[in-house]
């Protein structure tokens, strides 16, 4: 089983990377509204568990298992909305933070996907154990994925 | 790995149903925000596969399957952003088609989630297979419960 997941996985990677050849077909508004939904859906998963983290709310191994698994499956998704012409100042009209620079740096830019997208599956794996400690520190990975990219390619 | 992905999946449908009762602190704009998003999410991986299904794109195994992972991984999510004082005239000012009927009809509300997430995972499965008569089919069904779901609880 866990052969069939890491093949389609190489798969699914191997598409990902062919769609974001081909998606500039794709309109700039529907990709950017698109790739805002998938992190908007990451974020709403991301924050409980980053409250638990912090104290702000108890520790619920069940709840940030759950939110673990949502935050790794869909880690896999906004990248295909990185199309040619749907970044700041492309003339789309559409407010988005994603810098024009993604599409100078398509390596960097993937780099930090993958490291993201990896992260955030051991994340799901990790919370499974319910352990706090190893979950927050696996949470805390995540987390360094998301600034990394952030600090690069995100307007302040 | 079978055995541990299904019993993840009853506690992960146990928290889902546990969310939904206690997601009622989340502001209803946010939860609107939040299912609409996982909602399009959806339907951006639903597209490319309904095209594939009519002929008006060519059947590629690799996307489709890709996309049927998407598919059958997203639909675990919109239904936490289904909360108390977040459906149509509840008066948060968001647009909405989500009809306030959803909040009497709880565990038909719940049945219908059900219902597309099993179609949607078994899509998942039986995309990875690669034969276009097979996934059309169960794409079919997936649309189905789509449709269920929407001539009840969605605003025309």
């Amino acid at each position: 089983m866990r052969i069939i997941k890491a093949s389609l996985s190489a798969v699914a990677c191997a598409a990902m990377l062919a769609a974001s050849v081909t998606a500039s077909a794709v309109e700039p508004e529907d990709a950017i509204h698109y790739r805002q939904s998938a992190l908007g859906v990451m974020g709403w998963h991301f924050g409980p568990m980053a409250d638990m983290a912090k104290g702000d709310i108890e520790y619920d191994a069940d709840a940030f298992a759950r939110h673990a698994q949502n935050v790794g499956d869909i880690a896999r998704m906004p990248w295909e909305g990185f199309v040619e012409g749907s970044y700041q100042d492309d003339g789309h009209g559409v407010e988005t933070d994603a810098l024009a620079k993604i599409a100078d740096n398509p390596d960097d830019f993937e780099k930090k996907q993958k490291a993201l997208i990896d992260e955030a599956q051991t994340l799901a794996e990790v919370a499974q154990e319910g352990d706090f400690k190893m979950a927050r520190a696996q949470l805390s990975k995540v987390g360094k994925t998301c600034k990394s990219c952030h600090d690069d390619y995100r307007a302040e």
